[in-house]
């Protein structure tokens, strides 16, 4: 067997990996979907640059989506076994994303949410340099999510400073 | 139409939430799977009084079980629009209770594990206080998580002194 033919059941196994990825990585997402933007953040005082509300659905999507790639890349190189530190950081920053959303939209603790995606931010970073010496391609899908995380963790901090 | 009677519709919306909750709570579960205690566990010095391996995966089954009935029977009583704190708090601690494999058996941060399973044990008991008022069944089918999660705090940090 050749290195351009991999066996079948090897091939089909990856793409279930893929599906596994993405349904965790989503898993994480529907904790956003629970908590719809109600009458609370309608009367937040927002800033001039605050982005409409439509735009963070499809943002999302993406980024979770790049996220799943991205691990299924690193977790290819031979799996939880040969891959499980850079795999669990991942994984840490998957439940740090998680959390955000119960404490901003569910509890209204815009501190405490501030606090927590400044973790999620070193988590992410530290998962992009966790990524980079096992697959360029899987740590540069992180930097759009980086990206976003930086801007969201500027707009959090300014919703809590407008509604104390 | 009268209450022993409901609509079809609303029946299977409500089964079809369970499902939900058990999916949710099941993705956090599927972390738990992905970080086999292999060689590093294996060699870990131990009490005597460390269950066997064998008893794990039953337990926290059972445990993930009720906690997703718990959280469904709270969401019966108006779904998150009428129960976002207290479901709020429950997603925190089932982000909590995420985490602590790949810190634990992923990274072997078995200092940092502990310090988070002692922030699990509290947004546990908070969600037994937040979840008591609105249904004292949910309340109860958290008790024995509560229970099992004091235990293996006292093993976590019982296994982080005896492996400095």
């Amino acid at each position: 067997m050749t290195n351009d033919h991999p066996a079948p059941q090897s091939s089909r196994r990856r793409y279930l990996a893929l599906a596994g990825w993405l349904a965790l990585c989503f898993a994480a997402a529907s904790l956003g979907a629970l908590f719809m933007p109600g009458e609370w953040h309608a009367n937040l005082k927002k800033p001039a640059w605050n982005p409409p509300g439509w735009l963070f659905g499809p943002v999302w999507s993406a980024l979770y989506t790049m996220m799943a790639v991205a691990a299924w890349l690193v977790w290819k190189r031979g799996g939880f076994a040969a891959q499980r530190r850079p795999l669990a950081i991942f994984l840490v920053q998957l439940t740090l994303n998680a959390a955000w959303t119960p404490l901003f939209f569910g509890l209204h603790w815009t501190g405490v949410a501030f606090a927590e995606i400044v973790l999620l931010w070193l988590a992410i970073a530290a998962t992009i340099a966790a990524f980079r010496p096992v697959s360029r391609a899987a740590a540069w899908l992180l930097v759009p999510y980086l990206a976003w995380v930086s801007f969201a963790s500027v707009l959090n901090f300014t919703l809590w400073r407008l509604n104390p």
